[in-house]
């Protein structure tokens, strides 16, 4: 029987993707206590490559909303990693860090977040709601455009 | 009866400004276990409205630090609402971590940031003594000069 | 009698630094239950002076990769004084914030913050694994080239 999370996720019409392999000595995610640390995820694109380039330079706002939500998804992916697949595990989002590759006079970091918290609310409702900081990166890894990392409250 | 803590805000002339709404799909803070992590929060200024620049190029570093302990407010203001109002549960200020809005070449964030912390000690005393990390943002929600988050452990 | 991490570090060469005092108002971490919260740390040379400089722009990102173990061993030795000198009570690794001070083009922040990575999993072995977060920062305090501040679930 498919849990409640699980669920949602149909009705949702989400696929969660592969768990991507991290590109360094880290892991996906470490557990303690009942928290769950995810790593900095990044957005893995339809074609299975990081979606690169600096918002306010050929990236737009909107674009960069599309990718925060992506990697939202990869959070979910590492996270159901940590519940053993069953989501329903999971009692509360409490923390999301979003970092945003752009320009020094961008301004619009958290609509760009809104991409990934949205998601998050509209998985887990009241639960998925959350404290949240976002900067303005200088630089990211392989040059992706956002890069999000995540404190889960688990069962 | 006033608290400890209420009293020690009097004595230092204190009133803990509104809690503001987050300016996006976030919440102000969220309590797991006995950790209440607080959003990053920015600086609003007398008038009502945020207080915007970069440290080393029209702001200078007196006028970030002020700014900086604005922000300490705001998340004091978020801390005790974490508290029902009661901020005597607080048992010690664990971590801040301090983003200011800066030139690549400004070098003096930590002191910028001691306009927060310097708060933080004088309200708790050794329990406001806390861990920290302070980083130059390359950009900040709405231009803001500073962004602070904070993790509190509470009763 | 040597507790184990002690001898491993014996069998690695490598000997603590003596702990910094912080260059402002903080502490070098704070312990809230089981989690030891580490400050970010900076890189202190041979010289006693900070490692600093700017990755792309005379620094090398094999410099920097030796910069993040330097910092590392900071990171160790506040952790060995949160446990009051036993290593052995450190359970894992949680998590690692790497922050690098580089050009807004440089894209291998995760090979240089594996320098720190690198020495967690070598100390601590399968404990030593963690999640991450690594970000190219605009500004880092007094010019280091590498900051990292940490979590551990210590006994």
């Amino acid at each position: 029987m498919a849990g409640r999370i699980a669920t949602r996720l149909n009705e949702l019409g989400i696929t969660l993707p592969k768990l991507g392999a991290p590109i360094a000595n880290y892991v996906p995610y470490r557990v303690t206590g009942h928290l769950a640390h995810i790593s900095g995820h990044g957005p893995v694109g339809a074609d299975g490559r990081y979606v690169t380039g600096m918002v306010g330079a050929g990236v737009s706002p909107e674009q960069a909303t599309a990718t925060a939500r992506i990697v939202g998804l990869q959070l979910l992916s590492a996270l159901s990693d940590a519940c053993s697949g069953d989501l329903d595990r999971v009692r509360r989002c409490v923390r999301l860090f979003g970092l945003i590759y752009c320009r020094p006079d961008f301004t619009a970091v958290p609509a760009v977040m809104n991409g990934a918290s949205n998601l998050m609310v509209a998985v887990f409702g009241e639960a998925g709601r959350h404290a949240r900081t976002t900067i303005g990166a200088r630089a990211l890894p392989m040059g992706i455009s956002v890069e999000i990392d995540a404190i889960f409250e688990i069962a």
